[in-house]
């Protein structure tokens, strides 16, 4: 496919945001292999795949941009020449970035957020008529027929209730009856993107970004929604882990990891609230492998001078024949957006692919991609992946 | 199955043919919670497999038995009346073993063995005989029908020339011809365990002990084969591991691993002759599952202070999104011989069923235990367990 | 010295208790050679410390005693006969113990005591008199003259009004007004003990144990006081990496602890009131030993299945020249109870010996053994033990 | 003091020696702090070393030199205009670089040397002659009086004969007689160092660099000599972590350490014959220490993907009380670079003062510098460091 396709970010002036863009450019440029992006793999080369150079970038965010070529160069992107040229193209971007909405958003995001960015209402439907508007903008502007939105906003905290999201109606009540604390910002993107018309993918934990409700509302609307929560680090790593201990029947008798960063991310997460959102994301794999609960702790803590570099220290206790403990450390050091943004690409390349192909409602077989896949309980990261497999050669035969 | 069955280990006196018997004896007695063995698991319950408790335990070693006593507590094995018992049981058993064979063993091997538990010839066939005879007698004895031979001997050094062992054929004529350099006593072992139509399973990496001239050897007197090398530490974390950087489009610049162990394997394999064997072994899995082979080495050291107790460090480098480099290390603390204990126990249980199935040939469902599986090419973890799983259907349905 | 010393616990049935006990009477009959003493070492031969099997143990305990057996099998003390021998004298030890002070110990200490193991008053100069009185029943019974007396109890809450205890006479305020929640248990034994004559050592962290006022109270009772809070572990570790930093004028970013462990200190602490007060006491060094406060955290978690088994990972990012940022990662297994008993009964030596020497008020030379050290801000592990070597030096030439 | 003094590189064009020389203008420019310097401390404020500013850079090479941009970058530097003047500024340094000399210097340091770059002679004495001109050659260019001179070249092979160099008049005899066997190139630069009259620094760990015969000779030229091997990474942890396990009398069993680095000192250091040089320097301190020589191993592994950015795994076990076994495991991520060459600006610095006080000999009190101080057995890093301050005290005072 060669045609150009919109993809929107929520959270267009963030690290990752930023990544993303600057790899896409780099990559279809040539500058970089497209390593870390799966469409991009001998094993499906035959996808109908939309080209990277295709992509036309845009979204929203409630704070202005960071320097940009600072940020490409904490990634370790250094060709100078290449980098201007980039930058000056991503300013371009972000300079049209649309105000981001806040309506209960909760204490952290409120504190990063900016007046000047930030969409003024305290109306749920005229935030999500908003929304709505600036897609459809957009999509004139750039002359685009398609558009996939991508949640790569922070963790918002746990909602109250959310029993509240698991059907269409109960979702149009809400709105209807302006329950503000009812909802989180997430959910106002995702509503707006569905009714739209726009494929929609969940990168973040947050709750109010997909639900049952939503994933109705995606088949009436005949778009395709997939999530939640990436998937690209200590989890990614639990999900190829975990597995061997149930295969060899060994008892995991204790699995805790300590994740500490230093990104927007990790700033946001060390809010109690917000960080409960992302640890039970966090937590959901090892019960659905094992078949049995261990004792399990996942803390997230905010380290500043670890920048975008993530380190995850994991300790498993575990017992083998005649009882013997036995035990299993890891400790993963990744740079956190060079992990999530060729997922972000790759997701981006999937979801317009099954807009081409008409598929609608969730995407069950992208499960590999996220920490809370919905609608799926596999967790097994080989299994998981088989089930992108067997997508791909259905597609592609 | 209730009946009675043989099983004869190539290092009777070891660490783990003492562990994997006196677990044998403790999970049949409920003593303790048979975890570690695949085949007590719910997803096996209905394969119709032998009982721990109709195993009859006999075999071959070339010194004397270590105070069983001794071995138990060092496995955690505490309950004092049951350790009694199972220690006289053991001693019984042990007080029978076969002299073993010692043609072409190499250094390393020749230094732990004691002239009183070695078989005297310089005749290849004599020995073979000499282990007919053994397997016979033992039969007679405990009025046994089917036998399964496990080695679990030390490592033996690499041999010069593999390729003599590639055919039924070219294996008779290094008989015939008393070629005792181009031979080792695991093919004594094999040969004489094959055409006594015992199944035979390789446990270690000796390379004499597997081969095709073997498999076809099997296939004429009808019996199952499986090895080589049972996958017990850091290589089955490396084949759960190595999948996800394929799966992921991330490439392994460097995988290092150094080994640390104190028990006899670690004293044999700190000679260099006998460590390249197993290194070998080891080494061999990332080229399959990446499909490139990246900067690779496997050490392995001996610390006698840690005794049974293994430790291995592994560090990986890899590069992801935007050429951003990154790492993963683990550090694997395990028992050797309580992880490879219950594996010897799937592995004869496997092979009594294939036994008594009238299957012949190399078992290649059998992938998943071993490092260098024999007649497949498949490393990940996952994948080979399916190859089970799938075997285990057919037989259960 | 060959005369007979009392040595009572506040905390005598716990694990630590045990093995400190078990340990002198292993280490007096030559079971087992005296690692991890340095009253034992080389260096101070020439000193005049009291002999093991001298020592003649007593204390307070809330709850009653655990199997002692299965304590020593957990710290790997195996010869069967002796262990017989030593358990009966362990147990004959125990069923003397006096019941415990609960004043204000707050809900995670309440919650382990047991009724018929508590003495009910709720005045404390009762409980007071009562620590008293069992002191000197103690010294009765066993014709002795001197005792030394150390908490070995779970920590306790921070306090609310720390500033209470800052002399003899504020204390004794809080006394006579019965201000029961100005007050903690440690502070009646600490208080009684001193009264009674008897050095006092706070092997724990809690405040209540020591405080200005105190060591006042020990200046006019001439005897001496120890403490804060035995060095086991992580700070041990610590204290000796830090100074490496600062003499290389390496400037650490970020010293991220992270402790578990699954014994009742671990229960305890798991307890965020009381947790704060190990975590205080842990934290302290680093400002002294650098000169600046780095982002640093320690965190403690429960994790049953590690037993006594302690494991500490700690996370140091550092900057180099040029501005280079480095890390350093260390992973700890240490068996708390082993690493702390020698140290205990080092302790009781040393109190012993200033007792003899008539030595009163704060034993600053003692800094080594103390996360917290009273009196003194040297927290670098070597300059702290040259003020035992010159104290040494001075004692026995 | 303001005036100027030679600074001489053995090795002028490899990454260390960049780096140092950018280093010291980018912080005489007060570009970035002299973090990693000890003689900037608040510490050593007193001191009367030479200003950065007036350090004059030159020395000898067998290769050309590499892109100093190139390794500016590699090492974090990112100020660009600054980069491009520092760039210009080491070019025209090494663009006047002596040719090296090859004599005897093994195969690895062959295969890594220029023709061009070679100073061509089969004679000792020649040679020495040469660097000997090339020192006086470079003092009358830059008007210097006073040149440090200090070797940064790759380790040397062992050498078979070490005890000829015991004494001046051994060496000389050596050279006498053309013994090119019994020299290596480490030998020539110290002998036409000293008696040039420079202060000569022996920064790897080469034999041929420092001997009992070049203390001699550097009497007799009244010159100071500093060696042998920079401490910067894994042996510098060790020194400051093995006086703990002495300090608590905890018996260390087995200390493994593995090294894996991948940049040139890494590529010299796998061929054996250099390994072993290094090997044997990094395990000298242990046996001091402890007072006992535990089980041990130091591994040199080179991983190129690493860079400049070297990784140490160390697994210490230990026992404590009561023979319970237990385990310390540090992971060292440095960039070697980046540790070293704030120490080489260091030791020029006090090679300077000490020529400015004319004292000459070995510089003991250098010894916490080095991985193998010359004339003296300390090896704890805090007592090492002490004997620094000492003579600090001594100087300012």
């Amino acid at each position: 496919m060669s045609s150009k396709y919109g993809v929107m970010f929520v959270g267009l002036c963030g690290h990752l945001s930023t990544t993303a863009m600057a790899g896409a450019m780099a990559v279809a440029k040539k500058l970089c292999p497209p390593i870390g992006m799966i469409s991009e793999t001998e094993k499906f080369k035959a996808m109908p795949f939309a080209d990277l150079s295709g992509f036309v970038f845009g979204g929203w965010d409630i704070r202005s941009c960071s320097d940009s070529r600072k940020a490409l160069k904490d990634i370790g992107f250094d060709d100078i020449d290449q980098l201007i040229e980039i930058s000056k193209n991503l300013e371009a971007i972000q300079s049209r970035t649309f105000p981001g909405i806040m309506l209960n958003a909760g204490e952290a995001i409120s504190n990063i957020s900016q007046q000047a960015h930030v969409f003024k209402t305290d109306r749920i439907s005229t935030a999500i008529d908003k929304v709505r508007d600036d897609i459809e903008n957009f999509k004139l502007e750039n002359g685009l027929e398609k558009v996939v939105v991508i949640n790569l906003a922070s963790t918002e905290p746990l909602m109250a209730n959310p029993e509240d999201l698991s059907s269409c109606a109960s979702i149009q009540r809400l709105i209807a009856a302006n329950r503000i604390d009812g909802i989180r910002p997430s959910l106002v993107y995702a509503q707006a993107a569905i009714t739209s018309g726009c494929g929609y993918i969940n990168f973040t934990p947050s709750e109010g970004g997909f639900s049952q409700g939503l994933v109705e509302l995606a088949k009436e609307y005949r778009v395709p929604v997939m999530g939640s929560d990436g998937k690209t680090g200590e989890t990614l790593v639990k999900s190829a882990l975990a597995p061997m201990f149930a295969m060899r029947n060994l008892e995991v008798l204790s699995w805790e990891g300590y994740n500490i960063l230093g990104n927007m991310d990790g700033k946001i997460l060390q809010n109690a609230e917000n960080g409960s959102t992302k640890i039970k994301s966090k937590d959901r794999l090892l019960p659905h492998i094992l078949g049995y609960q261990p004792h399990s702790r996942v803390s997230i803590d905010y380290v500043p001078s670890l920048g975008d570099r993530k380190t995850a220290w994991d300790f498993i206790h575990f017992q083998g024949f005649l009882n013997t403990k036995m035990t299993l450390q890891f400790t993963w050091q990744g740079c956190d957006s060079a992990l999530a943004a060729p997922l972000v690409l790759d997701l981006a390349r999937f979801g317009i692919l099954a807009m081409e192909r008409g598929e609608s409602g969730v995407m069950s077989h992208m499960a590999s991609f996220f920490k809370s896949p919905f609608g799926i309980d596999e967790h097994s990261l080989e299994k998981q992946f088989r089930l992108l497999e067997e997508y791909c050669q259905k597609v592609s035969h």
